[in-house]
């Protein structure tokens, strides 16, 4: 089996996951390739050891453009902050190297089209990690959806709510920030929630939004005793129209007091209705208006039959899997599509799309217009 | 105990509701009246006799009118389609009788101005029944948030979803055209979901909303082998902000397969959550931000305790009520608002501010824009 | 319409079930009676006048020997404590009238044997009122096993959990008294949970069954300085097999905390399973294994559709019921019974083989051993 | 880090999911010891070379015993079949290994005891995998009631239902023999079962079982066209008393249909109540009954917070774990015990008192009579 040797840019919480992904891909499935996880890049030299030791990284570098230099690197996995999502990609697509890119794609739609640009002209794989979509549920819901099951779509009505933010403590992070965040949940949780909207419904046709500020000020991380202001929305609203008519809400927001990290969605059809929640990922509820009406209910799929996306290669029936395990999918599935010559969905020209739909909201969070995309 | 005499307009649906009401205030509750079903009118003679026979209406009138004149009755209790309230509404307040009036309160906030003015001027009470207020769980999260057990609030996430016109079957009735219905779902089942979001965390500050039609033609239920055009939405979308900052988004639908009355809101607040469905209930969920860290969840109340609201007058704790029994508070609640001479909520007041913002939702259906109130 | 007129025996929890249960049929039922609430018979004078004013009993009885000597009462309603059931059945079949039994039917299956040969005797219509058989959802359970969506049955997993005795300072009233209440949670909620086994699964082939004490002495209700001796058990488990050759366990207990009316059930078969709860009494738990692998899962019916047993008399789709309508359906259906000479189910016939089953328990809880039926 | 080499036996399911686990610890925990992956061990050269290869184990051994005389292992894992257990444990003790063994422990009480004193006469760590004491909600559940949580404890509600064995193709395979499996479920479910009844309630002081054979032959795993007799029990019941006086039932079968691996728990105290089901195995449900009255409900509780048993590690709240990460928990927790030169809970001692359990069940459900531990 071919290596595949990849350097990995970031190397905090989805360095973590990423790491894992690719790790656990060789146990547990088959793919085309050997990951071998060659190079881990980061500014904190000390830190960036130690997690190269944990995860095995043969090597470590603090200076991203020198990975980009090196011959022996097949793919960079680019586990940065957003804001440095598009220069590191252009340079990584310049560089000849597949694209392994966590999401969202950027702040700008103007960066995702240069990087998708960038991407194309190389040739090589990229690809957004909107993880969710490699969930066994979710997976199975587009099956489903693809299968006709639940005829012609009428509602989805969606949300992603944390909670974090409820805490007046939490200090004034990146995430807070007009320029490195881009926006505040409408970027970081509505891009995702968006990816799932387009994976199993469709493009939009228009789109509404509104957001709030709910806490104006916060403790400076550097010195607590001082506060600094909130630069992008607590919390944002959006409602819209697909392109093939059917209606959308989407609620984002990190005030979801009990919400860690519900990321949920409900759609409605004229043959039958699904529903999911990522807090309780491995379960798909079906509701089949084909059944006979004495027995019409929504049922509670669990997701870890044989025949499930994903499933057989984990354990039998009846024994879930976590978060990181979309990953792991992911992970999988990008080496195949390299093998195979493609992209993998959702990919940046994917990418751009949700973008665009965020800036739509955006504009209309400012204007309380309706915005046509 | 004294009498209170009854005079009904109106004997399907909501006319059996509300007799039941009537009828079992006396058995669990100790209104201060005795309620006497003495008139039922309605136009169809046959059908209104089995009904009056059924429920116990002492006499039977097919012109509204006379009921009006006749000296003889305390209350009408209006249980007719909304495009009729505004008449029978005002002709009952200038005859001196308090109303008991089914919702939405009618069409058009013009309407329910004025009978708001006529109901004032007579000095009678005046209610319109969103018989939800008073389901012991809605009523345990009123008492809740009074008690500050949320905290500052920050988000309504609010739906009322039935199925019945997934079926392209179903016929051109009167909820299907705009001179007897108003609107579509905006009106039915949104003017209940704003009454909660009014009820439990306060009025609007402002409103964007979005509609569809995803049918255009219905078979006529006159004759089912020609169509016609139905003037209503068959969704409503509404987005908005309440006066005190909170969030809200509101989906309306006839359309979501599987939900056959799903009244659903979830409450976000700084100390806590809530959360409940009118297919349930009977249960109230509550997340208390305030309990130990490895302790915290969403905890399931099933709202029948000696100390809930309205269920120590039914059965023991862990006994069920249903549907109706809303009703049954709701009549309740209203002799005791004669008695003490004052207005119940939601009374004609309310009416017309639930009106203004379905009226404010319409506005901005056509328009894509929001909407100040 | 015809009248029938009933005699009822008793004016607390039960009577008040009861007289509402006669009550109601008339308006959304169409008995072939009109049930005329003649006579309340209860010790208490002045209680009993208050229970009759409510409800609409014409008139009242202390002596109930004095009832069963009228000519124009035609139905004996028994809401008395469970060791009076069986003079007084006895007393009314004597006496010519139909009878609606209380459950459980007695404390011994000698008095049970002996009701129900007075009452054969006699050719009046008999009736042990298991309620919940009368739920939709237990209705349905009933329909689906019957048309053979379970296949062949393997296992009755049941329970029927209360917690009133988990307070200490709870009294020792009559139904901790061994002479007064025969048994304890056994026979009180036993007799419910095995009335629910047989009728969904069959008679059994023998039983097993634990008992234990957790509390001895509780305050006497007459004065609570004092205390005195509980007589008997606070929980009891039964393990058994069924003649069809099924599996079944029971737990009953007043001792579940957080259990306030917990009857449940949960049914596996060789093609499907089932689940219930009268908690949340409107919904059947269903697992079609005949579903496509991808798609099987437990769903969530909720038992108010139209062809749903006893649904289409109440609400629309969606609207649910509560406790007492299974009162409602067991008066309609026993009027019925009358109408077409025969006896309703449970009938004695069935209420002596229930306490036949509880006694073999009773005996396997001091033997220890199994014990055949 | 001081490396610690582990010589595997078995390469199937446990194989894997050990294998995983020892990997996976220095990647999320911080363990005293570098687990290395020295040899692995099987009966099928070809498909254990693949396992090795797979999953990094650096030589392959196709004779156990050689494994024991090697000077290099410190652990010898245990992942074979139980009738296996036994002779291997012993043979590894006497080379002074530390032992981490598969559950159940071994198919009689006797060999369990001679496993336990050649452990305990080498001084070498011993341990039975029952891994389910190491989700995250289990230790939580064990941390409350050590916390009073509970108060006194009423009752135990337990079942380990599977469903496997409804399809009447599967063959006749070793769980179904005598010989090798010791018993049906009531050994492969029910050890698991009764080892959380320990840990959470404590020991028993008498059981009572009942079982049953639904199928009599199978088809052959060599030939399908013939078939063979099934030696053990297809479901089993237990009803008993613990030590301290609360109340028990446990279920286990291979034929709920719907249920692929639901082991659950009920659990009733004076002061609360807790359920949980590996099924949704990142939940667990608390009743608190000092709750105020009208705030009672069974909460959800996530155990996903950084102060959960485990979580930490792991990822932020709401992210939740699957099947797998519990036999991580416990390679990390053994080597913790190597560590600090104690055995690790559950150990042989335990496995003792599990299988003495079992044995009292197996003897009831012969006699039908209850037998005293």
């Amino acid at each position: 089996m071919e290596d595949l040797r990849i350097g990995i840019l970031g190397h905090r919480f989805m360095g973590r996951a990423h790491s894992n992904g690719w790790s656990q891909t060789t146990k547990f499935f088959d793919p085309p390739y050997k990951p071998v996880l060659q190079v881990a890049c980061g500014r904190d030299g000390e830190d960036l050891q130690k997690f190269a030791d944990r995860w095995g990284w043969a090597e470590i570098e603090t200076d991203w453009k020198r990975v980009m230099e090196r011959d022996d690197i097949d793919v960079i996995d680019i586990s940065l902050p957003t804001f440095m999502h598009a220069e590191t990609a252009i340079a990584a697509a310049e560089a000849g190297k597949h694209i392994f890119c966590e999401k969202p794609i950027c702040n700008t739609s103007e960066q995702a089209r240069a990087m998708q640009a960038a991407a194309e002209k190389a040739g090589v794989v990229h690809y957004v990690n909107h993880n969710y979509r490699r969930c066994p549920a979710v997976a199975l819901a587009k099956r489903m959806i693809d299968d006709g099951e639940l005829g012609e779509i009428y509602h989805w009505r969606g949300a992603y709510q944390q909670s974090w933010l409820v805490n007046p403590d939490h200090p004034l992070d990146w995430k807070l920030k007009k320029d490195t965040a881009g926006a505040g949940p409408l970027w970081d949780l509505g891009s995702h929630a968006v990816d799932l909207a387009h994976y199993l419904v469709g493009d939009f046709a228009n789109i509404t939004s509104q957001g709030k500020q709910f806490t104006e000020e916060r403790p400076l991380a550097s010195d607590p005793s001082k506060t600094g202001k909130v630069e992008v929305e607590c919390a944002a609203l959006m409602m819209g129209e697909f392109k093939n008519g059917a209606l959308a809400t989407i609620e984002t927001t990190r005030y979801a007091t009990g919400r860690r990290n519900r990321h949920t969605f409900e759609i409605y059809g004229s043959k039958g209705a699904l529903t999911w929640d990522m807090e309780d990922m491995n379960r798909l509820k079906f509701f089949d208006n084909g059944s006979p009406e004495h027995l019409v209910g929504f049922r509670d799929i669990l997701v870890t039959e044989r025949s499930h996306e994903y499933a057989n290669a984990w354990w039998p029936p009846g024994h879930i899997i976590g978060y990181e395990h979309a990953f792991v999918h992911a992970c999988n599935d990008f080496m195949h599509a390299i093998k195979e010559g493609r992209t993998l969905d959702p990919d940046f020209a994917e990418g751009i799309r949700i973008i665009e739909v965020l800036e739509a909201a955006l504009k209309s969070m400012e204007t309380g217009a309706r915005v046509k995309l």
